[in-house]
């Protein structure tokens, strides 16, 4: 009999949640992202619902601009929170199974820390933690790194590239029998298996070794998020995970198919690339439930912070009535096509302004309603070859994620969909992917002397 | 009744312990560097003891070369290692009073992370944080991030210089009322207690604001390292906490007066800053029983890594008889004046090749004798004005630190030196330091907003 494939989960928990008005919701601790009680209580919420990892979305700074004036003191969302690199770590401790990934950029950062602290973490947590590789692109996080821009495009991309291979070359750096701590004869380590990076590439230099090693699983999972084509190629060529942003089932299996296809000129089967898209969900007893949930936090939301959402597009709306019609554009657009295509909307439905931001909060793939609703949605695209697992972003924390856990997770493993215990002992295991082959070791030992 | 003066006390926790054949020795877990339960068990030997803090040194990179050759593989100092800042979240929640402190370069940094990162430390262990200023000297880590050759000196420290004011500046970015949380208004922090940095130096541009706030401690505690001009101002100027390597009470005590005589100028007090030298400790219950405890190690340390302490001066001597004279250097000497001096005292004291390498480990304040023995060391450097405590530089762990937290903490207490509970809920307060004020609540509302 065949093993049934599975679906791989991911608990989306920065913050407060995904809804920006969620730390004005009563069941939220609005001062929960500098409470370590907090990000605790989620996390042991979704290693119990058997979740693969938790995932941690990061920004070095505070990308949302005060625009409309007064609307950043409102909002409460991103603003003010824990680093998330530094608190990963406290929460293995407190967790058994489940996966810890985090994001860190590659145009801010430097691959020896990167390289050294994940696998720290991984040490750590018995072999859990997950690297997710951004490029960042806010304007406001490059002003708190020396930079009035951002760095353009390709020079990110070009430069992740690198970052990603020294990491994955620095994380090489011991083969896994290569410590042998042998009192008796003085001998600590096997200088053979010891290997230099010695890398001299455009963005950099590394010599190497890292002086970390041993690292249960092999080394840390490596997630990719970022649509672009240079993004789709690093997914190929390198990725474990890809957190994907997609927002309906054919353009996600388009997507599937498009990064799945290119794996094998890297030498790669498909099964080794976890395809997770984003999905919100908003789960009730019954659909009337549910939608009264999520009705609960629209009301919620303060009316310039909704505003703030459409400004980059729209201008400031605050003279207007809330209520009325979606007027011209106040300013001349940022980036055209958006601007055309939220008007075209807005015009198409009949849109009042209220109802436009309040829709851009429900952005992407969204799912409210029960249980079952909500599995037949994360099972059609799953069982459509869309992805292969879900990246579940909760609108607050941490009750949306109890109410995965204990009501969507259930309806899951009653399909059949989903695991009832976690499987392996490491998140590589958990996730179904193969060991870490050390470059060196795979080369055997001629060319891995060749190479150093 | 005056309070007494009580002696602050920092256990230094980095790898295995400060003897180069730690790794060999029968107690030690010679893999413990990349163990978790290894660091566990010191650190709650530590807290047991009421020590102030666990410290940890860091490099980043492997500094020690191959020379003589072979002797890197045979050495397991400072080899593989966790990463600190990121292993001290991980024994937050593990502990619950000792201090967390451990370095981060300024030479490898940028300012935004440090800040960022200690700041979630402190929230995560409920105001127990302090950063160990660097500036890193090793070519070896200059080689891990894209240098050749490690920064020139002067620009070194001017760039601490400045990555310390930028991140007292950012942690400063949210007064301590500034977050209201008010629900029902929406009102989610008071936009007049928000402050952007907007740091334009010579070799950082910072704008802020940090995107964490409400410190336990107001702020980390600050502790630096380093014995030059440069390096004194800095503490003086900002440090809480001084990290000193000295060897005998005469030259401690004119370090203490020099750098408590720097602060006046920058308005502080004596009492702000506590200044603690490194001290090696061995205790047994007799004088032989101790002795015979450091000999035990000094006869695990392999020749090879002996002879590769005395490279720098000496060359290579992996030819000479160990147990016959110290012939002259085998190399043109890199720093002639170490050389010369280390000749001078072999030939004063009629060294052999092993008993100069044994010393060079012995080095230091160094104290090996009974419990009353080491009391009575460390009483008479406290009481003749030399120090305000000491960084415990154990020989191995964890037993190292168990001894002197079984054997000279009581001894301390029985003396009325040391407390015989903790103090405070933070590090701040248990190092006896005042509440930390925030720039801009501490000049009132008019100038804060015109600093803005
Ligand atoms: C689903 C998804 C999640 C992302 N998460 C982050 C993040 O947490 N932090 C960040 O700086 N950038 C994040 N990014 C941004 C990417 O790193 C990248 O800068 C951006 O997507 C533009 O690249 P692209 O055109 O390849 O998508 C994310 C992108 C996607 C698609
Ligand atoms: C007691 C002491 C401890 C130090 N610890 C570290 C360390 O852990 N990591 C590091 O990179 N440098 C460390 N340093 C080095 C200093 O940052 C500095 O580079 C060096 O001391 C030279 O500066 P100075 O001339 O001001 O002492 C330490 C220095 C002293 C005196």
């Amino acid at each position: 009999m065949s093993r049934r494939r599975m679906m791989r989960l991911g608990m989306s928990m920065r913050g407060l949640g995904y809804h920006p008005a969620a730390w004005r919701h009563p069941s939220v601790p609005a001062d929960g992202t500098l409470r370590f009680e907090h990000y605790v209580r989620s996390a042991q919420a979704a290693e119990r619902g058997l979740f693969d990892m938790i995932f941690f979305a990061d920004g070095i700074g505070i990308r949302e601009r005060d625009e409309p004036k007064g609307s950043l003191a409102r909002s409460g969302y991103e603003l003010v929170e824990m680093e998330p690199m530094t608190l990963l770590p406290a929460l293995a401790p407190l967790t058994k199974h489940i996966g810890l990934v985090t994001t860190a950029s590659t145009t801010y950062n430097e691959p020896y820390h990167v390289a050294r602290k994940f696998a720290t973490l991984d040490l750590i947590s018995g072999g859990r933690a997950g690297w997710n590789i951004v490029t960042s692109w806010s304007q406001a996080e490059a002003q708190n790194f020396n930079r009035a821009e951002h760095l353009d495009y390709d020079t990110r991309y070009e430069r992740a590239a690198e970052f990603v291979e020294v990491v994955k070359g620095l994380w090489d750096s011991w083969e896994p029998d290569a410590l042998i701590y042998d009192r008796a004869s003085g001998v600590f380590y096997d200088e053979s298996k010891m290997h230099l990076l010695n890398h001299k590439g455009k963005h950099f230099q590394v010599m190497g070794p890292l002086n970390v090693a041993g690292m249960p699983q092999g080394r840390p999972i490596l997630v990719q998020a970022g649509a672009s084509d240079p993004g789709r190629e690093i997914a190929a060529a390198s990725a474990d995970v890809v957190y994907a942003a997609q927002d309906n089932v054919a353009s996600a299996k388009a997507y599937y198919d498009d990064v799945k296809g290119r794996m094998a000129k890297y030498g790669r089967e498909p099964g080794a690339l976890k395809i997770m898209p984003g999905v919100r969900t908003v789960v009730g007893r019954t659909r009337e439930e549910a939608q009264a949930k999520f009705d609960q936090l629209q009301d919620l939301l303060d009316p310039l912070v909704g505003l703030a959402r459409v400004y980059a597009s729209l201008g400031d709306l605050t003279g207007f009535d809330l209520d009325g019609p979606v007027p011209e554009p106040q300013r001349p657009p940022q980036v055209r096509s958006s601007t055309e295509r939220l008007l075209a909307r807005a015009r198409a439905q009949n849109l009042t302004i209220r109802q436009l931001y309040q829709q851009s909060v429900a952005g992407g793939f969204c799912l409210i309603g029960t249980a079952q609703d909500i599995v037949d949605g994360l099972q059609e695209w799953f069982e459509a070859g869309a992805c292969d697992g879900f990246n579940v972003l909760p609108t607050h924390l941490p009750e949306s994620c109890e109410d995965f856990v204990d009501h969507v997770t259930p309806e899951l493993q009653r399909r059949g969909l989903f695991r009832t215990a976690y499987e392996g002992a490491t998140l590589r295991e958990n996730l179904g992917l193969k060991p870490h082959l050390n470059r060196y070791s795979a080369a055997g030992a001629v060319s891995a002397s060749a190479a150093e």
